[in-house]
């Protein structure tokens, strides 16, 4: 394998600075969804622990350095999940945390960036806005800017994901990750390749976020004008050149689904596993569900990556919604 | 503590024959649960594993000592998930599993039997009645019939729940337990009182299945007529005497909650942990519900012991349901 910015023994010594809460996520098959895909689906969940996603893997080691070191403040640009993550490892190390948001990211993901006693600020526009913030601020106050991708922390600690799932294998033969900026595919994309070849990386964008995409398969970073998904943890405009460096070594190949099948990849979650998860969690089986030939028979895993999601827009992608309380509601009905 | 039909060092053996994807499942706090109930909230989540629930726990002991002594064949009556747990064990094992169900338990868990390869019995009645026909099938084919809290295995399966909780008691002081037949209370209780004195250990059961909790604060069985309850995971009519006179031991306390409390248990397990849960499970949050007082600024962990539910009853319950498709709809609306 080509040179990466990432190192195994780095990886696996960077556990050590990681709370357990985010380690050694469940890994296992979900039969259900399997039979209704044709194919094996096995999800590694990232979503049960405080943060409720992945994110905290990379924060933790972050924030424990710059703890280490005598530091008191950071700050980062987030679409949401990198903030709240960001939040909860630098409350728990003393750290003044600072997050530049989009006004427009899920309000959920920004309360609970709030909730954790993290300084919010908002920006008119996206992520890639927010970034351009961060950097300015940053540079203002003289403290550490994390920068998801760019910081090569954040694919460390999406990296010990990719250690987990190299360390069994026995269920699949093929990794659907999600595609943002390229932190967590690089990330789990260089670990199991380094210690499980055969395991086949793909990668997954929505078509209304596909800046990464096109730079990998063009090889070199194309940037987009506008994004246009529901899967916000994913949306940027502007790729990273190391993070996409990284990623045409270890990817096997990189696809994109549409925003209909990422709503049905939710609702299959829901159904089979009971799982409300947030857009860009669903793009593994989005990819499942476009190219059903490509992947029958196989055995499938996927990251489940994230579930900060406003309920709201998630009943009304999912088609579910609040019914509707009855004036004299009585008790909640009860089985035969 | 006086002695119980469990014991320590044969548990802590037991986990060498339960499949690992079973084991050591996530305890975590959920910040949003927690700040929403006045209390520190963590889940011990039994729901992200191939079956849906702990019940795997005791019958992969149980499956793998069939097969070791060459045995063919085995049969148990289920609510639903002992069954699917029965099923999944056995299958690996090369037993041929029979589960005898009620006709009216939820639809999702007996596919999951079927599919799952067992032989499936439908009885008229309930629980109660399931139980008698296994028992009847076993004296006429001559196998093992797996008993719920009388077979001392699913006792110890549910006991290594109490393990992993009782190594990591940093985050809570009282731990909230379903309580049906008793297995899952008794084994996490006995574990937990065995290795952490200190941690009180709290039993919830619906107020329409009350018999196991009349029957501990009069110290010997008392049955019931019938249950109403949606909460099918423990409505038994007709106490084990072992299994209570193991859970007078290990309890502190045993109460009773609403329906009501139920659903709202299960929508904020919803809405603050994207987790859609049976009632069952939701238990531990229904007895925080209730009293707010007692529960104040303590810290609490429960176990979330299974999420296997019929979806249409689900959304019936919790206040969503499935929005009318519009006759013609397009792709799904895109955030700002």
């Amino acid at each position: 394998m080509r040179k990466t910015r990432l190192d195994l023994a780095r990886i696996q010594a960077a556990r050590q600075a990681i709370d357990p809460l985010f380690l050694d996520s469940p890994l296992y098959p979900c039969t259900g969804l399997g039979e209704d895909l044709g194919c094996s689906v096995s999800l590694k969940l990232e979503t049960v622990n405080p943060v409720r996603s992945f994110k905290a893997r990379g924060t933790e080691i972050i924030a424990s350095r710059l703890a280490a070191s005598g530091r008191k403040a950071v700050v980062c640009a987030s679409a949401g999940n990198l903030g709240q993550a960001l939040a909860w490892s630098g409350r728990n190390r003393g750290l003044d945390v600072t997050v530049v948001a989009s006004r427009s990211a899920p309000a959920v993901k920004l309360e609970r960036i709030r909730a954790l006693g993290a300084e919010l600020v908002l920006v008119d526009g996206d992520y890639d806005v927010a970034c351009e913030r961060a950097a300015a601020i940053a540079r203002e106050r003289g403290v550490r800017r994390v920068e998801d991708s760019v910081d090569v922390e954040t694919c460390d600690g999406a990296a010990t994901i990719g250690l987990e799932l190299a360390a069994d294998t026995s269920r699949f033969d093929t990794v659907l990750v999600a595609l943002g900026t390229g932190a967590l595919a690089g990330g789990v994309g260089f670990a199991v390749k380094s210690l499980a070849t055969q395991v086949e990386v793909v990668c997954v964008q929505p078509q209304g976020a596909p800046a990464m995409t096109r730079s990998w398969h063009a090889r070199r970073v194309i940037t987009t004008e506008s994004t246009d998904t529901i899967a916000d943890g994913v949306a940027g405009r502007v790729p990273n050149p190391d993070a996409l460096a990284d990623l045409l070594v270890v990817a096997d190949d990189a696809v994109l689904v549409e925003e209909s099948s990422i709503v049905e990849g939710m609702r299959l979650l829901l159904d089979h596993a009971g799982l409300v998860v947030e857009p860009s969690a669903a793009l593994g089986i989005a990819a499942l569900l476009e190219d059903r030939d490509r992947f029958a028979g196989r055995r499938v895993a996927t990251v489940v990556c994230g579930s900060n999601v406003d309920m709201d827009a998630y009943h009304r992608w999912v088609g579910t919604r609040p019914a509707p309380v009855p004036a004299a509601a009585g008790g909640p009905e009860r089985a035969g």
